[in-house]
């Protein structure tokens, strides 16, 4: 950090000893990570400054962003809507947390079968660790999986203004109502909070505000279907991780202008690693920051990540939103309809995210597909195995991981990994 | 068996070998574990003879059914309203299956972390054991907890006519039409199998032999109120289990046959165990035929089981429904209350199902709740902490159990268990 944030971190509350320590090692596992890595882009200086100052002077903006009356609102699902927040006047941010915490005292409301997402955001919490958490006025909620569903009832207990939001299973008519009656539910929410009431002409900037974000990080996604690969999967994870806590806007510019470099490398056929690499596709949980493990267990053996099927990647931030509605009923039905597309295994059936990662395998010209699945989780655990024969069935290699946040495992998936990227060279 | 039912199973494609192989497993459990009991009511020799028949008498009446033009419904929860089936002239049967089959077979279309209870359903299905899953000319899933909610996606390829009913996570208001519309999508789905139209005539009565049911478990479960408690977990645990398929008038009638008797056991002081046997309330997963691993290791370390609060006992069984509607709309109405009341840990909040164990620890007298979860069942262990939270803080003693049918765990579970009752006594 290049400027002294501690008081900063006292006033929001933060056990100084044991964030000092998760900075240390989220530092190191950058430094050992992220910056042994040959041929980045030039534009990925901003994406380092960021992580860099991540507790630092984003926290410091969104300090001053509440100074001047703007509300905090903390999310963990791709489904709460960014563009009714920003509508309303206030700042989204992603808490989906990607380190253990606390996992003794997390263990005491949670039982130890629960995905590592779901513990860390607990342990972020009990541990006092996470500025982003700390800042929000408003936390919310989804009864997504089951293990998110009832933790959000624990969860309640510590944060302060938890908002559940109620989610369907199943696509159907009754499906996309309640989704619609849920974001009129969060809108009226976000209202009250802030005190600013939506109108059609500030839901439409947010739409095309999310709308340009998306676009930004879309572009990039397109330009690793080159071959070689310009940019290596860490380095688009990241900036897939950072979409959720940036300021859109300047998110937006700095991914455009890595793609503008990154067109100039592809002009010049110049790539991250070397010809013929192995391409791999990443289809499962997704990976929030700083949970690094499996791209950089995949880059240091061989192969490169050209794509995410996942929330943080492409199911997360694919599809615009139609920005033509001229009421606020209008672009509300365009977010639902856009919203409602979100291939997430928790509804059934799901049979878009198996065509989508189809798609993508194609598109991206992958030699095969990782299945990421966190332990104990358990809609796309299930999911992972008629997707494995799918794919079998049209000669595509898969490779089922099941893991969690520790280190332990490293070793032997290490070695599972490499295995497979034998056979797609 | 008294006959011999050979060719029958062979009929119904069951595996001879597997099948026999399961026959003689349920056998010797209920011997050593049924059998094996003291003072037994005498009107428990109806479900000695209906579990020694399980597969053949009333296999047979269900295929007498199916000969006279009566379609035989499966169903994997207490979700699924036996009141429209009825009324369409069908027989409904509780597929719930508690024991481990084929269990290689089954890791291979679900992961290893699924719950016992599904791995169980599917092992039933791929090892060709199950005479009731096999009588079915419609079997129904339900979108409940995640592991059941995917399951039903692979399912569907090894089930003919698998019907998926969608439900609510959240008892509001939306939560409630989507039952609504659910229940009536249901109807036509039924209607159509049997080609029968429910009228408010059928409907009525369907709910009255439902309800004449329902009350007869429930004066079962108030019998057990009783100090010292005149019949034995165990053996009240059962009832409930054949609850699911036996013929719901000679059901009745024979639980009523037992409660009579009872009555005049507990006029007389009689009890089924010595006096001051310290008194257990079981709370948690269903415990599915034959699974009797707690109650098993309850009863024979010294206490009694008084109340189970569970699908297989008063979660599900309680609550008649209104039969006062004069149309089919208005006793559907009546049907979704009903059923809407039904506390499952898939829903959130579930303040409801806490206030009932509290409820049920003083209605029946217990000294102690066993909280019985199935590994990897998420919904039911995560609520299981704070319901012991909340037991803990009005002194009533909770111990969490979380075990699947496997029995290389009785040993261990014994000792807690037994550990628990001392401190009980
Ligand atoms: S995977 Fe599902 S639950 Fe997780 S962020 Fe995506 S949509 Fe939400
Ligand atoms: S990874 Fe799976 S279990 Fe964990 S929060 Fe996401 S959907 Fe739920
Ligand atoms: S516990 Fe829940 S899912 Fe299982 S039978 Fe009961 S209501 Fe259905
Ligand atoms: S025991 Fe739990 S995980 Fe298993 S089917 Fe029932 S609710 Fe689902």
């Amino acid at each position: 950090m290049s400027e002294d944030y501690r008081s900063m971190w006292d006033e929001l509350g933060l056990d100084p000893a044991a964030h000092d320590a998760l900075l240390g090692v989220l530092g190191k596992a950058y430094q050992e990570i992220y910056l042994a890595q040959k041929n980045r882009p030039q534009g990925m200086e901003y994406f380092d400054f960021v992580m860099s100052e991540v507790h630092g002077l984003r926290i410091r903006e969104l300090l001053d962003e509440k100074k001047a009356g703007r509300k905090i609102i903390g999310s963990y699902c791709v489904f709460v809507p960014e563009e009714i927040v920003l509508a309303a006047g206030a700042t989204l941010v992603g808490l989906c947390s990607g380190a253990d915490f606390a996992t003794e005292e997390v263990e005491k409301l949670l039982p130890r079968n629960t995905c590592a997402l779901i513990k860390s955001a607990f342990g972020f919490k009990i541990g006092k660790v996470c500025p982003y958490l700390e800042s929000a006025d408003m936390v919310v909620g989804e009864n997504t999986c089951d293990g998110k569903k009832k933790a959000y009832e624990s969860l309640g207990q510590l944060v302060e203004n938890l908002y559940v939001m109620d989610l369907p299973q199943v696509k159907s008519e009754v499906g996309r109502s309640l989704l619609r009656s849920e974001y009129i539910r969060f809108q009226a929410a976000v209202e009250k909070l802030t005190g600013v009431k939506i109108t059609a002409k500030s839901l439409k900037d947010a739409i095309d505000t999310v709308n340009a974000k998306r676009s930004a990080i879309h572009r990039l996604s397109s330009l690793r279907r080159a071959n070689p690969a310009p940019i290596s999967g860490l380095d688009a994870l990241l900036a897939n991780q950072v979409f959720f806590y940036d300021n859109p806007a300047r998110f937006t510019e700095s991914v455009n202008r890595i793609c503008d470099e990154l067109e100039k490398r592809i002009a010049d056929k110049g790539g991250v690693f070397p010809d013929k690499t192995p391409r791999i596709l990443v289809s499962g949980c997704p990976q929030a920051v700083p949970n690094w493990k499996l791209p950089m267990i995949v880059e240091t053996s061989g192969a490169v990540i050209v794509g995410e099927e996942s929330c943080v990647g492409e199911r997360g931030a694919r599809n615009p939103t139609d920005d033509s509605g001229e009421t606020v009923e209008e672009l509300l039905d365009a977010i639902v309809e856009r919203y409602f597309q979100v291939d997430c295994a928790i509804f059934t059936p799901n049979r878009d995210r198996v065509d989508h990662i189809l798609e993508m395998v194609d598109a991206y010209r992958a030699d095969g597909v990782i299945h990421y699945g966190l332990q104990f989780c358990q809609p796309y655990l299930m999911e992972s195995i008629p997707v494995e024969k799918e794919l079998e069935a049209k000669n595509i290699p898969c490779l089922r991981i099941e893991t969690d946040y520790s280190m332990e495992d490293v070793g032997q998936l290490k070695t599972r990994v490499e295995a497979f990227i034998e056979q797609l060279s």
